[in-house]
């Protein structure tokens, strides 16, 4: 008889959870909510009841699941101890054992981005590719690397950790990680709307930016309609990825970047404006890199998570 | 009947051969010139035939070899492409594949400074190691990676290119590559000397380093003598140093960097100062990495070609 698969993807806010075929298809999908309080020790109980209540509900059994992938905030070993996932209050402990003591079915951890990569390199933007980074724009810089198909999860599951490659000596500002000239100071959404404030009180053009909130979305809709002040922060903005991406192109020579986040909704002229500056600074090696942009959206971790269970048979 | 095997390292002078056992003891080793005229198309031949003497010389035949491993500058593909390795002359082909054509042979190829780290891992400074990066801080900066045990070969066979991180906008030279701003401008042996050289100009401080002739060894020996000035340039070599490492390790978190190459005769000195300023650049998952010193030397890339054998069974 056919299994089935679950794919968890654990945010600071939701849950997510997909419920799969055997073969990656998404059959339905829901969210619950993250109980942080008491150092989130409700998390795990939570996605075992609404797993086992979907279970119950198909008139299934455990025995009809082949796994449950999860993918979570922080480092993740390969033997599946978490640790310091600091926004969910969690300690150090391995998160495959519990979740498995707690359904009775065989589960497999990632971390969060590193698993969206697995999805997106499944099913998404890098889809027939085996040698890929994904990284996330958003409130900061995530990334996943994968190599010849598999997870790279680092000696202590902090492969890809992307975002907090040092880049620049003269940051005055502290990163969220406490260290200074952290590559998602730059290029985070953060990051992008700290760098038009800057753009906008160095310079007395006129701009639909001044006196409006901003954010990544308006910055990039505001170059769309050639506002000069906001095609110049852009620029610059692309510059700033363009030399974290030589950077990891120059140590793990991928095929694709596969840029995703919510600045990636910004589409083809985010990635115009980082090949603009990419070949300058990538190593001769390493400058026919393609950039495309995530299609698994919000959607990435559960593929992903559900291609740990898959690719370990 | 126990089997041998050959570890073959070309460089741009010499190429270096050792006869193996099957367990990987080295039973002799020995150099050919490296012929680098008619673009290099000689190598490969004197490779074949300093070999086959070796077996005849042993009273064996091809069918007592188990393989012949060959690290050789420039990117390496994992299929034994070869391309623009640019000091030796070689255009684009198959190494393996025309070494197995002249000796009968299985062959089988890697980049040079990823097949040392292969070596160090196996017999070396990262012994009982998995996941490592070798850098070679010489004329230039080389590095390898071993990912799981296993080689990292990158999409195009340039993975662990180290020396062309990009690291800083500032540059005015070039780069033997191009680039403006390469890791390797600062952390090799030459760039330690152009910096030696800056530091000089800039103070009235007394130095035994003044007038003479400056190398990496004159300026390490005179700071172990106490000099304040080769102390002020080894700080800063520190410093770059770090700075590249700690953004390596953002990238696959590593668990140990090994050292080696003519900078790393220096020893201790050298580690301490990279190691005073690296935990200031790394990112917190990071900051427990070891550095430790090559062990292999000159023989790192033979062992690791013949690793390379062994692995494939």
């Amino acid at each position: 008889m056919e299994k089935y698969c679950f794919g968890v993807d654990v945010g600071g806010t939701t849950i997510k959870i997909g419920f799969f075929t055997g073969d990656g298809d998404l059959l339905n999908k829901w969210e619950i909510p993250t109980r942080k309080e008491d150092n989130g020790k409700n998390i795990i109980p939570d996605i075992a009841k609404s797993i086992k209540f979907k279970i119950t509900e198909r008139g299934l059994t455990e025995e009809d699941i082949a796994g449950i992938g999860i993918g979570t905030p922080g480092p993740v070993e390969k033997n599946g101890v978490v640790h310091k996932a600091v926004n969910l209050g969690w300690g150090e402990f391995n998160l495959e054992e519990k979740l498995t003591a707690q359904t009775g079915i065989r589960s497999k951890a990632g971390n969060d981005a590193t698993v969206a990569a697995l999805g997106e390199a499944w099913k998404g933007g890098a889809k027939g590719y085996t040698d890929i980074v994904l990284v996330t724009l958003g409130t900061g810089v995530g990334g996943g690397i994968i190599i010849g198909g598999k997870i790279l999860y680092g000696s202590k599951g902090a492969g890809g950790e992307i975002g907090h490659i040092h880049l620049y000596n003269d940051e005055e500002e502290e990163c969220g990680c406490g260290n200074k000239g952290c590559f998602e100071q730059y290029g985070s959404a953060t990051g992008l709307v700290r760098l038009a404030h800057k753009v906008i009180a160095r310079t007395e053009e006129d701009s639909i930016l001044r006196g409006g909130k901003i954010s990544s979305r308006v910055i990039f809709n505001a170059a769309k309609q050639e506002d000069k002040v906001a095609c110049e922060i852009i620029d610059e903005y692309g510059r700033y990825l363009a030399h974290g991406f030589a950077v990891i192109s120059a140590v793990i020579d991928p095929q694709v970047f596969v840029i995703g986040g919510g600045v990636s909704n910004a589409g083809q002229i985010l990635l115009d404006n980082i090949e603009k500056y990419y070949k300058g600074y990538a190593f001769h090696a390493n400058r026919d890199v393609e950039f495309r942009l995530a299609k698994l959206g919000n959607d990435a971790g559960i593929y992903g998570a559900v291609k740990l269970i898959l690719d370990e048979g």
